[in-house]
């Protein structure tokens, strides 16, 4: 298991692996330290569940053979840990992971806040690509009356418009990309919406629940 | 919304309820401390979701109309929050549901060690019981190899033997009786299975995933 962020929807579900399944979490030391301080993840037995800690940039290796890295990427700390205002992004709250085979590259990013050059370097000639996809438009939760935040303020970058996600990426050579981490504001969840063929004809696919990606 | 406990299986559910979807959360002062105590469930803000602390004994109206009240269950403290050996029962730790309509009666009791007097006359002439239906025979995951634990010992008497649940309420009047909180070692979970047959025939029904009752 890999964690890319100490958010609730990328822990929570370890709740529902406390079987006394064995299998090692591999994260930053600062996510880490987020579950060691919460007596809610202790459900993860330390004797079965092994915590690896990961540095940003350094390759570690999968029990299936697969070599990993976590790479910092624009984000923000998690909504339930802010204190007042919203916290500037961190190098150690956001990341997404590259997955190699020793040939052919994936990378799975479910949030991020903006592109850089580093991140551009890095999706640059990728196989595969998941990749945020939570709004189309920035200002999609408020103008539905869903809520009073924009998606930057969440560390979400919105999939359209100018500075969105298919602008962006549009001149980078990426073999398949794919939109994940959808939130059910998102119109481009309906198949049928003019949302949804725009996504398709810039080239995305929508992720969606039991999708399987054979290489 | 009603927890019976701050065991992590009554709780985690909290997680998937983050969409901003006002509701009120009625619990004992001891299970809503847990949750102000862990910074995850601040996902349920504070301004939209409602805290409702509720006495044991003490009836409340839900919004539907219903009449609840909590009332203490022999049990344990959450394992999650245990500090080394096994905790005491405590009397606030615990609960069943009461639900009427003020007419009949629906008895909600997802975790309990052991059936005591006070029980035993709540329990009869119920309409309906949901009971703890967690393990089939006390030292059920130790004979299976699935973990060291009985089932006493993390507060769910069995449902089969001398003392178990069909036993100990086998001469109760109870109108419907349906078992739930049922671990995958449990052998009625497979309906072809002789321990299923023998529940049905102490007139037992066993739940499950999208079941509807109606009276």
């Amino acid at each position: 298991m890999i964690l890319t962020s100490g958010e609730v929807d990328a822990i929570a579900g370890l709740l529902t692996l406390r079987e006394r399944q064995p299998f090692t979490l591999f994260a930053s030391e600062r996510v880490l330290s987020i579950l060691a301080a919460n007596p809610i993840f202790d459900v993860l037995q330390r004797d079965i569940v092994q915590r690896q800690s990961v540095l940003a940039g350094a390759r570690f290796v999968l029990p299936c053979g697969l070599q990993a890295t976590l790479f910092a990427v624009p984000g923000k700390v998690p909504l339930y840990l802010e204190r007042g205002t919203a916290s500037a992004a961190s190098e150690d709250d956001v990341f997404g992971v590259e997955l190699s085979d020793g040939h052919r590259r994936a990378l799975f990013i479910p949030g991020c806040a903006s592109i850089d050059d580093s991140l551009r370097a890095r999706l640059r000639d990728a196989d595969l690509l998941f990749f945020d996809g939570t709004l189309w438009e920035d200002d999609e939760m408020i103008q539905r009356g869903l809520g009073p935040k924009t998606g930057r303020r969440m560390g979400h970058m919105p999939v359209y418009g100018k500075g969105g996600t298919l602008d962006s990426l549009a001149d980078l050579p990426i073999a398949r990309k794919i939109l994940i981490h959808i939130n059910n504001s998102n119109p481009i969840l309906d198949r049928s919406s003019a949302e949804h063929a725009a996504v398709r004809a810039a080239g995305w696919d929508v992720a969606h629940d039991g999708m399987e990606i054979t290489a």
